[in-house]
């Protein structure tokens, strides 16, 4: 495993981290000053600046990519799944102007959380057929840009409102099925948050092989969790045995950035260079 | 799959379920007036009345347990290890005094939450190999008074301060190492909110055989959750499809009682009569 104590620079940021902060051009600076190397934006960070702003400002930043959140929320009832697959198109473009390295999934829960105005559903085998098929078609898409795109398994917590993929076993299934020869197109994105309590965790991890690791994504599981979507914790602040995973991944060959994503009202509350600080002594310590 | 829309002859109460409405004997009282034949009693609620008065309560009123909740908090530091087990003893005693058909077991997350007072721990790998042994030790102790075990796979949000059992599969696979001869001391309590997301429920409920399956609970999951102990739905008002986990159930062959188990606020806010009345409403339409 890489020894990640004396330095930061295979930390990487996703900028939802510090949305309530700034804009993606002063993330994009405070980066720079801090001397991170990666960001992962959201696809809601970038319109609000502008994809041909935000492109520059990543490119003249010197800043990388580690990934394009997020592409996916594929279910939906028949009368918006035009709008499902022409949303994901965009992204792909938005993803190449960008210069991401891969989309990240979510993949969707219930159609009537998925796409608001689908007819509700409790159908969850359904749901999960639905994701096969659209993740297969967007791949079609994909492809001509050479886009790879990354499946994230989400915390089962989520499985009825923001993805019905809520295994690491799941998320190599639909891989396997949709790109048996491994072509190189389609992975997974692991987050230590959605998968650290997986009995099965680290055979899947050895299963899913360097070629299918796209990201790998960190932050902590505070006891208790307030609140299911923005309580994350910081690393080190929480239950995850992080180094163990990041240890796993890295046996297979994964060589990426450890990227930083915390969805958390109290870290949305403190200033955006304090963050940033207590995240790159985190990725020293614990990560 | 049994008709249940014409009477609730198969309900039973969880008596957490309105554990802040009354005393256990209130509740059976209750129970009694509104036809209900079945409860689930939490053994703090038992020392509440005593042990003796709770064991008349119930007998007095023709009431069937369909278990005894809860055994287990297995996981705990080399200090508290004799505590957990003796503890898990007197549950053993306390079921067969209170003519309890089983124990439900959740197994306990990371010890300093098990067992409060234990080393801190952020190893689940060894906290479920503690589980293995202590359900082992367990195992001998129970079979002496002729009392099955049903492990509860509590859903993945639990894994570290509750159970680092989070699978149906997980919980069979320990029943297949402890139990291999299908004896038929050893199973699981299967609740629709811990196991509704999992894309292996299906298959490892035809795996578990008519045996193995010593207790079905339901309740709901609501969207959003606010809080993920205390926001339990009432069955209906979330996005379980019951019926169709129900209908897998009885095709191995369950025959048992449906046990409503709800831990909820806003439930607990209500009256009593209130709760059983829509408990019995919704076992008929959607249980």
């Amino acid at each position: 495993m890489r020894d990640f104590s004396n330095d930061h620079r295979w930390l990487s940021l996703n900028t939802a981290t510090v949305r309530k902060q700034g804009d993606l051009a002063q993330i994009v600076d405070a980066c720079a000053k801090h001397g991170i190397r990666a960001i992962d934006p959201w696809r809601d960070q970038v319109a609000t600046i502008g994809l041909d702003r935000a492109a520059k400002v990543i490119k003249d930043a010197g800043i990388e990519l580690t990934g394009y959140c997020r592409g996916g929320m594929f279910t939906a009832d028949e009368s918006h799944r035009n709008e499902a697959r022409d949303d994901n198109r965009r992204c792909v473009d938005e993803a190449k102007a960008l210069g991401a390295p891969c989309i990240v999934l979510v993949v969707g829960g219930l159609p009537q959380y998925s796409r608001p105005g689908s007819a509700p559903s409790k159908n969850i085998v359904n749901a999960r057929a639905q994701v096969d098929d659209a993740i297969a078609e967007m791949m079609e898409y994909a492809k001509q840009a050479n886009m790879p795109l990354a499946i994230e398994p989400l915390h089962p917590a989520y499985a009825a409102d923001r993805a019905c993929v809520n295994t690491t076993e799941q998320a190599l299934d639909i891989c396997d099925r949709l790109d048996p020869n491994r072509l190189g197109m389609l992975g997974v994105a692991l987050d230590v948050y959605h998968i650290w309590w997986d009995p099965e965790l680290l055979p899947q991890i050895a299963r899913a092989g360097k070629d299918r690791l796209m990201a790998f994504h960190v932050c902590d599981w505070l006891v208790p969790t307030k609140d299911i979507l923005n309580d994350r914790g910081m690393m080190g602040d929480g239950v995850i045995d992080i180094k163990s995973v990041r240890s796993a991944v890295e046996a297979q060959g994964f060589a990426g950035y450890s990227e930083i994503e915390i969805f958390s009202q109290n870290w949305w509350d403190r200033p955006m260079d304090e963050v940033l600080q207590v995240c790159i002594e985190r990725h020293k310590t614990v990560v």
